[in-house]
């Protein structure tokens, strides 16, 4: 990521993907807000993007990374129409799981998460291991680690 | 709740509220499964409902509690048209804020989560100290504790 | 459908199926009313249900109706927390297609739809002729006139 | 719109506006296809930046478009992930509301739909004259027609 768009929105850290957003009416409340649950969507998008980028695709018959648990932290309120950057990176990756993280940036950090995401065969329910392509690309393209 | 709900979902723990819940069309994905991010919608119900019980009212004009945290955990799928219960409690309480523990269940636990909730003002943007009354129902009612 | 009924909800006409409803957090937005796109959401609700009670299930593999057609009118503006009555009833019914007429009613008619609903094979994309039993159900319950 | 982007998707017709979209995973029902109801979100999308390039802006504050009548058809399916073209037309304009047509094109058309549009001051709930400078755009720029 270059420094304009690094200084153009607040952008701290290192990271893998990045995709500017404007902010939807639908994904906005009666508060006048992103609704909590409208951030999650948003990073559905990015999660799938990033699993494209490794050469899978999700579909109801092909493997996929599956959210097994995700911690999420609302740091500002962003409103309608609202110019921000997501931002991605995948963290610590193991045989059958790996993390993602999240974040939200316009003047700094608006939203950040971590997801544990586990490959799934989703037909048969089964627990698989990531694609060999997969794992290779979040090493030593992304910067993830290897779970100690 | 009494022992036959209990029993018909697989509940464990002591809840303050809870709701039975038909899973809908429009919370399920491609995958056959309810999204990640419907699990939240379900529980913003809950919340609000939760909010009611403690003689407050949401409106963007009246101060209220906002989502800051959110730790969720899927601990199996649920799909089209599964009869589930929700369950709420709170669990410690601050001065401006307080958490909530939710869980959906089926044959046992399908989904938990913890939230941190924050008081404020949504027309000035202004945290906001808990009303007293919402505090003694949750501490005397709820179960809930003070924070430390 | 009672004559209370009717009047807490100013109700007009005939109708096959009705159910209570309060408006959500989530089916409003910004303007702190309902999202024309929510109204949508409510009623796919009801159109299942109404297909389950012409024994007859709703699933990726089963035959089922698909909405091919639908008008709406956003008569007046519904609220959150608003109570509501959803109301439906099949309208005319052809060989392999037929319709429902939606209202939403709080104190007389908030929200209108007729949709044309086409019997599909959704692992195929065949158009199928529709079940002889809900077609039956349609006819002699709930007062559908066959397509002249 | 050039003839190569209208060979690309199978575009008929003049259109004022056109955005190019992806399907997106939480646009995809069970049936594995867009569901009807977010077609509605993708336009309301359209809609939005039609009216934002007429000079005037959309807030809980402001005069703006609300939909009291939408007749939408379902032309084909569309599936995720799916490269589509989404076009928009103003059509006729009277003193308070106009309409909108839009479709959705992939190799030929999917969807289309009509939508009458009706300014209102959101606040006092009082139907409002077009902004001038908005009925001129759309009469001069966007090929609308005064409604007669």
């Amino acid at each position: 990521m270059d420094a304009s768009l690094r200084a153009e929105f607040g952008v701290e850290g290192d990271w893998a993907q990045w995709k500017r957003h404007t902010i939807r009416w639908a994904e906005c409340d009666l508060y006048a807000h992103v609704n909590h649950a409208a951030y999650l969507i948003l990073f559905e998008d990015m999660r799938i993007a990033h699993w494209n980028s490794l050469g899978q695709r999700l579909a109801p018959d092909a493997p996929g990374p599956v959210v097994a648990q995700i911690e999420a932290r609302y740091h500002r309120a962003a409103g309608f129409q609202d110019e921000v950057l997501l931002t991605l990176r995948p963290g610590t990756i193991g045989r059958t799981s790996f993390t993602h993280d999240y974040a939200l940036w316009k003047g700094g950090l608006v939203f950040s998460a971590t997801a544990v995401l586990v490959c799934f065969n989703n037909a048969t329910g089964e627990r698989l291991p990531l694609p060999d392509t997969a794992r290779d690309l979040m090493l030593n393209r992304d910067g993830a680690r290897p779970r100690e």
